[in-house]
């Protein structure tokens, strides 16, 4: 969480959403880390969760991130956990919850669906209050 | 929906799943087309729409297809429908339901999701045997 962490202050000082999200093998090994580049790159897909994964799977070669986990600083929206599924991660660890944007505790819950083809494991709340009063404060500046 | 079909027979050359898309303009140009290069670019999130949602906002140099048609050959993925509401387009037009693997009218329903942000205008089964014919085909051959 500690390299999301800093992806999403990267990302914060870019003048983006600061979300920062890294890939790590089965040793738990980074096999890439991103931060939000919506604003970077002009796309709205361009979430730090789908640029790690891509990463990720450039990386090993393989489509599938089978035994990976994406561990990313705030809850997932359900564009990201649907890429998850289709790039077969086993599990992911967030940070802070996302009642208005999140799909996998909030929202469609697109991982909990039974159309779902991939059991993968959650674990949300991680470092939850750092991770949200980052996105807090950003959200605070912008407002000023 | 004839230029996402031709982008989804393209598919089907490259031995991708034969799925195409375009974004039209509020006039109807279309603005970006893309089939399917998961395969190619060895990347599960490449999915047609994807692809040529993102070619269309660096066309309009806006992150905003406001007006914007997203047409493509079958229902869209989870993703995908998600993306669409990111991106902000103003209406989707599919071809072929997706009773495994959509997003729109089966699985999680993205769209219809009280927390969706975004109303999209949703017209499905457009030309729906001859799009369906195309890819029932392609597993057809792979099966053989």
């Amino acid at each position: 969480m500690d390299l999301a962490l800093a992806e999403a202050h990267a990302a914060a000082h870019r003048e983006e959403v600061p979300v920062g999200a890294v890939v790590l093998s089965a040793n738990g090994v980074p096999l890439a880390s991103a931060g939000n580049e919506v604003e970077e790159r002009n796309d709205p897909s361009a979430h730090a969760e789908m640029l790690a994964m891509r990463k990720a799977a450039q990386v090993t070669g393989s489509t599938r991130l089978d035994d990976c986990t994406l561990v990313v600083t705030l809850e997932p929206c359900p564009m990201c956990a649907a890429a998850a599924v289709h790039f077969r991660v086993r599990r992911i660890v967030f940070g802070a919850y996302d009642p208005k944007g999140g799909g996998i505790d909030h929202g469609p819950r697109v991982i909990d669906h039974p159309t779902c083809l991939r059991h993968i494991e959650i674990i949300g709340g991680v470092r939850e209050q750092e991770n949200g009063l980052l996105l807090k404060n950003f959200f605070r500046k912008l407002r000023r």
